[in-house]
Formats: C-alpha cells, sequence, structure tokens
C-alpha cells in the first residue's frame, strides 16, 4: 500500500487531468475546476483508492471513480455554501461569492451528473452494486443536510436526531467511499459491509471530535476561530447532549444562548458545558465510534498491513489534537 | 400500443405510488411530490414508454425509468424557477416561491438522484446503456441551460449558436427519453440512435414553434400572455434569425428592442418580424425539423402502427396551431 501522501497526490494529479470542456461553456465549468481545485484532505477520494488497493492491489482502477466522490463531495459545498449564504470555503472566495449565485446551482447540478459519470467508470459487473451505493448515500446526505435546516428552528433535538443527521451529513460519504474502493477490488459483500460501517463510523468520531474542538480546541491547530458554533447556535453534539440533561439544565442551556452572539455568550456557554463534562462527554463518544470503526476494520479479511493503514487514516482524521 | 392518453394515465399512476418518505422528512420530500403532481403533458416519459412498448411489447418493464425521465424534468424545472425567479409553474405557486430558495435547490438535488436511481431501475444488461444515455443527456440540458443564460447578456448570437442551446436544453431530452425505451425494449443500437434523433428533431421543431407562437400564437390555444418573449426581451429563433440578416436590420432590431418593454415594443417587433418574413421562416424551419424527425423515426425497423403512434405524439406536441 501507497502512503495517504501518496494517494492523495495521485486524487491530485487525476483531478488536474479531468480536462473539462471549455472554450464557450468555461462559463459552465471553470467554476467545478475552480472549486475542485481547492484541494483539502481529499480523504473521501483516498479512502476510495485504498480500498480498491488494499482488496484487489490496484488503485488505478479506482481513480476515476475516486474522483468522482470528490466531486459529488465538492458539489454538496457548493450548494451548502450558496444555502448558508457562506461567503469563503478554504480561505477563497465561495463560488456564489466569486461568480454568482445562479453559476453555484447550474455548475453544482453539472457536478453531481459528472460525479455519477465517474462514480460509473467500473467494470460492468461491479456497475450495478457501485451506483446503487453512492446513490443510496447520496440520498442520505440530502436527508442529513435538511435534518441540519430544520434542526435550525427546532427546540427540542434528542441525541438520537443529533446522530442521525451527522451519520447522514458526514458518515455516509466516508463509509460510501471505503465501500465502493472495497467493491472496486474484489471484496466479498461482508468485507464491503465492514468497510461501510468503518467509515461511517469514523465520520461519526470526526464530527462530534469537530463538534469539541470548535469549543475547546486551539485556534492554531483547529484553523477557524474557536467559539464559531456556539455564535451561530449551532446543535452540535455538546449542545444536544447538554440539552438532553433536561430540566434546569436545559434552561440554563437556553439562557445562556438568549445572551447576544458575542464573546460573553462564548464564555457562558463554555462554562456551562465544562460544568457539566461535556469535554469528557464527547471525548468518550469520539473513543467509543472510533472503537466501533476499529472493530468492523479488524473483523474484515485485510492483512494487517492494510489493516495499519485504515487506522492511520482515521488517526490522521479524528486524532487531531487541541 | 396504448394511446398517448393510456401512457399518460399510466405515468401519472406511478408518479402518485412513489411512496416518497414522509414523517420528519417531509420537509425535503413534500416539495418533491409538489413539484411531480403539478401535471403537463407527461411527453417525456410517455416516449419512454412507447419505445419499450414499439420494440419489446412491454411498456411496464419501463414504467420506473419513464419516471426517472419525468423527474429529471421536473428537477430542471424546479431549479430553473430559482435562477429565472419565477413566480408561477402551470398556474400554481413555484416551489421556493411555496416553501423556500433553500428547499428549492435541495429538494432539487434529491430529485436529480432519485432520477438516476430510478433510470437505474432496468436489467443488467442494460445498465451501462441506458445510464449513459441518461448522464450524457443531463450535461447537454445543463449545457444549453448555460448558453441560454449567457445570450441573455450577449449581443451577437448565431443561428447555429441558438440551435445548440435549443437541443441541449430541449432536444436532448426528448431524444433521450425515445432512446432510453427503445433500449428497454431491446431496439437495436441502430434502431435505438434513430430514436434518439427522431426526439432531438421533434425537439427542436417544438421549440422553433413555441417561439414563434409566443408572437404569433392567440391567447387562448398558446395558454400564455402573446409577446412574452419580446416583452423579456428573450433570444429566440425569431430574434437570431432576424440578426442574422445582419446590416440595418439588425440595427432596426436594436432599436425595436430598445423600446422600453410594453406594448408598444411587442408591436414594433412583432411589425419588423413580419417584414422580415419570420411567420414564414419559423413555419418552414419547424417544417424542416419535423421531417428529419419523420426520415428517422421511417428509417427504423418499427411496423407502421409503431410509427404512426410516433408520428402521432410528434404532431401533438407540434401540431399546435394559431
Amino acid at each position: 500500500m501507497k502512503t495517504i501522501a501518496e494517494y492523495s497526490a495521485d486524487v491530485e494529479t487525476s483531478i488536474r487531468n479531468l480536462g473539462l470542456p471549455g472554450g464557450k461553456l468555461a462559463s459552465l465549468y471553470e467554476p467545478i475546476e475552480y472549486g475542485l481545485s481547492a484541494g483539502g484532505k481529499r480523504i473521501r477520494p483516498v479512502l476510495v483508492l485504498m480500498g480498491a488497493d488494499a482488496f484487489g492491489k490496484d488503485s488505478s482502477k479506482a481513480l476515476i471513480p475516486a474522483v468522482g466522490i470528490e466531486t459529488f463531495h465538492n458539489f454538496t459545498l457548493l450548494h451548502d455554501d450558496v444555502m448558508d449564504n457562506s461567503d469563503l470555503r478554504r480561505g477563497r472566495p465561495t463560488v456564489h461569492k466569486k461568480y454568482d449565485e445562479n453559476t453555484a446551482i447550474l455548475s453544482g447540478d453539472t457536478m453531481l451528473t459528472l460525479a455519477t459519470k465517474y462514480i460509473a467508470d467500473v467494470e460492468d459487473s461491479k456497475l450495478r452494486k457501485v451506483l446503487d451505493t453512492f446513490n443510496d448515500m447520496a440520498i442520505k446526505v440530502y436527508e442529513g443536510q435538511r435534518l441540519d435546516m430544520d434542526f435550525e428552528t427546532s427546540e427540542n433535538i434528542s441525541v438520537s436526531d443529533y446522530l442521525e443527521m451527522i451519520e447522514g451529513k458526514t458518515g455516509s460519504l466516508l463509509g460510501a467511499s471505503a465501500k465502493i474502493g472495497a467493491i472496486i477490488g474484489d471484496a466479498s459483500d461482508t468485507d464491503a459491509q465492514l468497510m461501510y460501517e468503518y467509515g461511517v463510523m469514523t465520520g461519526l468520531a470526526f464530527q462530534i471530535q469537530d463538534d469539541w474542538l470548535d469549543t475547546f480546541g486551539d485556534y492554531t491547530t483547529f484553523g477557524k476561530p474557536i467559539g464559531g458554533d456556539i455564535l451561530n447556535a449551532k446543535k452540535t453534539y455538546l449542545y444536544v447532549a447538554a440539552l438532553a440533561e433536561g430540566g434546569q439544565t436545559a434552561e440554563a442551556l437556553r439562557a445562556a444562548f438568549s445572551i447576544p452572539a458575542g464573546d460573553m455568550r462564548v464564555k457562558t456557554v463554555t462554562r456551562l458545558y465544562e460544568k457539566l463534562g461535556m469535554n469528557e462527554k464527547c471525548k468518550k463518544a469520539v473513543g467509543g465510534y472510533s472503537a466501533k470503526a476499529l472493530k468492523a476494520l479488524n473483523a474484515t479479511s485485510l492483512g494487517e498491513e492494510e489493516k495499519e493503514s485504515f487506522r492511520k487514516l482515521a488517526e490522521k482524521l479524528i486524532g487531531r489534537k487541541k
């Protein structure tokens, strides 16, 4: 197996060589290239390549489907940025700010169909399984995004509602990436499903970790200002877990969030989370889902070297320290 | 073969029985049901069913893919309505007006993936061909929509630019519908391609006819106020064909369009179109593309009864009188 950095470089090369049309259609395709060139960790396509290599010893067969997964991921970012009216993505203007909203909608739609085309670049005998995995994942992502939007105006969100949301928005894409790679590598159905489980659980651990970092992290390693979720009254794992305490705790939480958005609110909510032991609760949840991911991975028929590569990837994703 | 009305009724029944999720996901799926229930002629899914019946004597195999085509069509309408900021669609509020813009974007995305799932509901041996036809068509539709958007701010559009645009936006979907039906019916590659040609040419004739009706039609049969395209300075077939005359004619056309949007502009532009013989020119183009559609149809291996059904469909679509 190659290193994560090598797989990531393979993804970058494939993206650069896509050869999308230009000329009079540049107004459609240039925003797509702009979105895809923003970089990032490329964790999802790397998972596809790793799966194909681990099971079938040939990641080159999975390059185009891997780019398909990354194209899908970037399509969701592009439309999410329109819906959230975000100005920046990875330090650069978002597509709808650099171009315009209609461009972001239409080029985003085009990315979804391109992603489906790229994903379909597999042997005929694997097309059905790969396509079904991809489409079912996409539906889960939209459902997760819808729940997330509905949470904004909802007062009572349970921990299980929250977990369903992040499984859709974050877990399913990591799961499908690992599974599609495994299918391309000719893994058994059992192994492919275990890899899906590995991806989903890694995604849950990652998202809860991300929520935790937003409150308890360190600016220099997190890369975003601390407290953003509290300022935006986001329904994070910390929030829903605190809310689940009910009674006076829920009252105190709502009161803290009624403080005008600013330092005072961040300090008050953070202190309340600390008092409620949310720091530890998060770490426990992250540890729990990480363990589930590794359990699924260990149950596959993969050799120790391959398992170790996937362990490293999960660690890279979740292991970000405060 | 059944009648067009019977195929259309089959489509309606299939759409009503889709059984999309409700409950807490109603906010995602209800707007989709709303969009799909607006009715309309259902010409595109009818073409799928007719193709499957004409070649394979079994339209029931094509019901879900036919709904897939209609779902795709409605997805494009939903996003187009956001991009055009349209208030009404078939006499009802558009999805982004009835709900909100973010809902229209996300439920539209969901429709595109649902359409891909439905389209894939074919025998494994046909999946590759059907999926490729669908994805290539979708890309053409986006490219056509992008050209249409760019035309709004472009001063010099040739007749061939315009034809490329409507082939993408309108022709390719009718072509892919006829072709996918034929593939499901086990048509030969040659026949499937001829049916694509039949659909594309019918689409071109239909779109030019639609442009013509907007200026020279009759309100009671057209169903929309006459002159809307002139008021909105749309780059129609009439406009680009008149512009192609160049010189003083092009000057006169631009001058007529610089009149403030109102009755005076509609009258002046209409008179200019009449003087330039656009009425006859349009009819000739419609006749020419209709003839090409029938030529492709006649070249297929279909029997006379089946050919007659497709002739009737083209006539129903294009034969709308002033």
